[in-house]
């Protein structure tokens, strides 16, 4: 069977050495697709051009917003294939306009193991997903498509609109149809969540990703997967936020940091 | 009076696009320059080619060892010049050869503020930096022509190899001629400490960078920078180190993230 991410993800070589893609409008958040999905078909295009599959760190930068139901084209260039790792850089156009620029550096995470030393940090506490919020509830003032595809459970001591007093949102992800999560799909459940600064300043409008760097850590074990997301650095508009994702086993499955703008009004950067 | 700095980073057109520099082998560390140095100009190449000049966000991916008293060619492409914020991305080559791929994104840091709010976090507390170690009488157990150019104080208690007990390294950092400190300066600060892995493991040996993101935050006021560079996650001989750096006033100025790799071989990647 396939997933509904495999299938809205799909890329078909155009044979100039370009790839096709057609985003899904069910990823949605608000009238566009969500960064991290419309993003993911890149991924995978870059992912297809390089000897090594796992993205160890993979650089979004956002353009424009992307489009649901239409279209797209993707163009890669390899920068480097290497023994240990390779690196690869491309961008989404749609309607003849570039939507997302990204550049990655692949390897193996499942390969030798080049020392023994490891440093990690646990899991951050959470009720049971029962027990959480789905993030549907939340009012956020935007509709959610993007839900029929992921199921998101959010720590209900950080749900209330501003009650926390911190700029932290933690919960559960899965993908609706509880397809197994690669690490091709890691960098998408890093940007899945309502803002952070939800906890501390309520309803904030659109807070649009500027860049994104998602770390893949480890390919998870099956089940849900832990996140904790914090901005502790909003000056002038812009927003540092850092994220975390854990598997059911507690390792560390991905990190990540965006650039974001806080804005106030509609206007387009 | 011109900066080491600004002139072993400048660049000049060549006419066709592209851009030439010279980069200096004052910043190597070992036999190579500093990854943080050898991205400067092309990062000054990018800034030159857009109308905003504060990298708010730059990522740069390491392909090979760059090379000092050698000249360079910078290859750069506008992604996108926007009314708040512009991208490009670009390359260093160096006997036709790639060397480092970056992309950023550039804003104006001293623009009008687009919310009032703002969240930070307190500097490291440091002893003064006279009471702090200088880099080149730490043990690493490599040449350090750099200290010729960067005046680096750390933290006497991480300055022990593996004493401290955890991959912390902290510090103060300055141009050796004490030239300012611009935007443009705070990636290459970034890059500049001995791994945060000394203070766990003692001598690393080389610890190579994979991909550096830096976010610079705000311009600094005159004076040190504080900085500080923590490793939580090390797996499969592949590393995080996250880093902040402070200025005099107390401000974050610029975070940073790198992808790194611990090897106990001399081996290529």
């Amino acid at each position: 069977m396939t997933s509904f991410f495999d299938e809205e993800t799909s890329i078909e070589p155009n044979g100039d050495g370009s790839w096709r893609t057609e985003l899904s409008a069910q990823w949605n958040i608000g009238d566009n697709p969500n960064g991290g999905y419309a993003a993911s078909a890149l991924l995978r295009s870059l992912s297809a051009s390089v000897p090594h599959s796992a993205p160890l760190s993979v650089t979004s930068h956002f353009q424009r917003p992307a489009l649901g139901d239409r279209a797209g084209t993707i163009e890669v260039e390899v920068v480097r294939a290497g023994r240990l790792t390779s690196t690869a850089t491309g961008r989404l156009l749609q309607g003849d306009k570039e939507r997302i620029r990204s550049i990655a550096t692949f390897g193996q995470l499942d390969g030798d193991a080049r020392t023994g030393t490891t440093v990690s940090f646990p899991p951050v506490s959470l009720p049971d997903p029962d027990a959480c919020r789905s993030r549907d509830t939340l009012a956020q003032g935007i509709d959610l498509p993007i839900m029929s595809r992921l199921d998101v459970r959010l720590d209900p001591e950080l749900a209330e609109p501003g009650v926390a007093g911190r700029a932290e949102m933690a919960g559960w992800i899965r993908f609706r149809d509880e397809a197994p999560v690669t690490a091709g799909a890691l960098p998408l459940f890093c940007d899945a969540f309502p803002p952070s600064l939800f906890g501390l300043l309520g309803r904030v409008g659109w807070v649009p990703t500027l860049e994104l760097t998602v770390h893949v850590r480890a390919i998870p074990v099956p089940g849900w997967i832990r996140a904790r997301f914090e901005t502790r650095d909003l000056a002038g508009g812009f927003l540092i936020e850092d994220g975390v994702l854990w598997d059911e086993a507690g390792s560390v499955v991905a990190q990540s940091r965006q650039l974001a703008l806080l804005r106030t009004d509609g206007s387009d950067s």
